[in-house]
């Protein structure tokens, strides 16, 4: 289905959301199209290329409408390696503590890397010129909101800061293919180091403006509430928006529940960091966080990549658990655990990655 | 002693290192100058105003040397109100875990914001004109470092993208007053969000350049280290520099230990949150974490200030520790202990807050 390997584990089929097993990331710098998660509120909008159209209107001095054609005559094409993370990623962690009915049970799997290309936002917002009371660039995109149904266009927005930097693209390419329509085909947004529901697919306008966007994607859902609200009970505005991306990691192989030989064994796991942040250290324990040894962690593709990482670890006879944790480039650690971090929507599960092995 | 207030925790007298009483900076959104923390690593220079001189050198088209009128005339003021927070700000919890011999027992007042006003390090990087190589702005004082004595001035850098964002200054007034000789005067940087390392005293030079500043205090000091690692043989580059400031908290009242009456009492304490973030969230619990109630949260000043919050929490006869965390708008939250975040040089004590209070 929309082109994907055949092991997605597809937590809905329409709107279609999916994600890997962990083990098909481990070790991939870059994620193949295939294997990319995907997170969609709604079915997949057909478009045509050559009909599309992107409006620029709201605190900008001259707002335009761009054609495909358009947007590769004025803007120099850029490719930046980023990584995605849906804000839901790891929520099965959560649910182990306290059920979340209705929301998926998300892997570690809703992350996944890509080498996108397209033009830059700033090049855009330049051309048009943007006032200097804008605060927020909102996006929306063509596909309507069915899961929940709320009838109209998915969005959201980034703060105009962000926006101006190089690496926010209006992307049409993906690992040097043209962007699969699952992927938001023809133009996505692709907003480094922030959560994944601001990265809006098959984009068909940007509006500047002086507050965040109020689409219920951004004001009513994809927030942090605290642990005693009843989200049923929630309205725009309650508890906290989400945004950058906060420190986090898990393991990719072996598969949670493995049995390995007993003796020294390979784990490895990514980890990434949102913002401005990069991860400059993983950690990794099997006494239950007694002790710890440093993981040797991969290059760092671009600031705006996860890192992989792989540790050998001495597995005995019986179970054992490891445990990894990392850090960000500001010595944020990883919380230790689900408990400290569980709330009604079941977001940003960033607590220690723990497997469990069985060594024989 | 350097104008500030008679109970300051004198660390050192010379170099000067002293914090005020958490107590001091209870609920005061700006931290009065003679409250304001004070964190030197060699005597405080002595400079003429009318004879001090700004070198900016390095990637840029023009290279030039700026006196105090030069940047008046050709710079606009701007003010900004920022937090500045030592790298060493609550060293003393990871103290008690275990010793960190060397390194001065602060606690959790080497944190204060002040209006800082200045011209934009920004506006005189376009003014000489930067390459496009360019990636790193190094900062020299006139201070020669004594603590270590390395015999050589004190400096450090940040990245570029950050340099050229308007709310990093080059900062001649503090709440309204001239800048003071132990904070820096004339001129002292002012990096918002970064460790206050970075936010270099007595400026004499910029250096635009392609790497991090090689100076002791940014290669060799001012880093995390691994816990087992030995500082004293360590070498540039061992570790990972720090920079972005991580999310943290601390209570400011009562005093730790403090006897109370039972019953109701309000607790107030500050957030801060580094780099693009800011504080969304405090909770607070009586019971070792199994249960918490959000703190009130005072206004957000700035996107680089902290924000005070207080909670009324019942306090009972005995013993009662109260334990407080902060989340981010990145929904990072503080990890849990001071065992998991200790580290040889003793930075970045970001564990959850805790106060013993004896009710009677």
């Amino acid at each position: 289905m929309w082109g994907k390997r055949d092991d997605m584990v597809v937590h809905q089929v329409d709107p279609y959301n999916a994600e890997p097993p962990p083990r098909a990331l481990a070790g991939e710098d870059t994620t193949a199209v295939d294997t990319f998660y995907s997170r969609n509120h709604g079915s997949v909008p057909e478009i045509d290329p050559d009909a599309w159209t992107l409006r620029v209107d709201g605190l900008v001095d001259r707002p335009a409408t761009f054609g495909l054609d358009d947007l590769r005559r004025l803007f120099t094409e850029h490719t930046e390696t980023a990584t995605l993370q849906c804000a839901g990623n790891r929520r099965a962690g959560l649910i182990e503590v306290r059920d979340i009915p209705g929301e998926a049970p998300w892997g570690p799997a809703a992350t996944a890397t890509a080498r996108w290309a397209g033009v830059r936002v700033a090049d855009l917002l330049r051309h048009v010129g943007v006032h200097h009371d804008a605060t927020d660039v909102a996006f929306t995109g063509a596909d309507i909101a069915t899961s929940p149904a709320t009838g109209a266009p998915y969005g959201g927005s980034i703060p105009a800061r962000k926006a101006l930097m190089p690496e926010v693209l209006l992307a049409w390419s993906m690992n040097g293919e043209p962007l699969p329509a699952i992927h938001g085909a023809p133009v996505r947004v692709v907003a480094p180091g922030y959560i994944g529901a601001r990265s809006v697919k098959w984009l068909e306008r940007i509006t500047v403006q002086e507050e965040p966007s109020d689409n219920f994607f951004q004001a009513s859902t994809y927030r942090l509430l605290p642990p005693e609200v009843d989200p049923s009970s929630t309205g725009p505005g309650d508890g906290v928006a989400l945004g950058l991306v906060a420190v986090n990691s898990d393991v990719l192989s072996p598969d949670d529940g493995a049995q390995v030989p007993a003796g020294p064994t390979t784990v490895t796991g990514y980890a990434f960091a949102g913002g401005d942040r990069t991860v400059v250290r993983v950690d990794v324990s099997t006494d239950d966080g007694q002790t710890w040894r440093q993981a040797e962690l991969a290059a760092q593709l671009s600031p705006w990549a996860w890192r992989h990482w792989s540790a050998t670890v001495e597995v005995p006879r019986g179970d054992v658990t490891v445990l990894a944790r990392a850090w960000d480039s500001s010595a944020a650690l990883q919380p230790e655990r689900p408990e400290h971090v569980w709330n009604p929507k079941g977001y940003v599960n960033n607590s220690w990655a723990r497997v469990h092995l069985h060594g024989v």
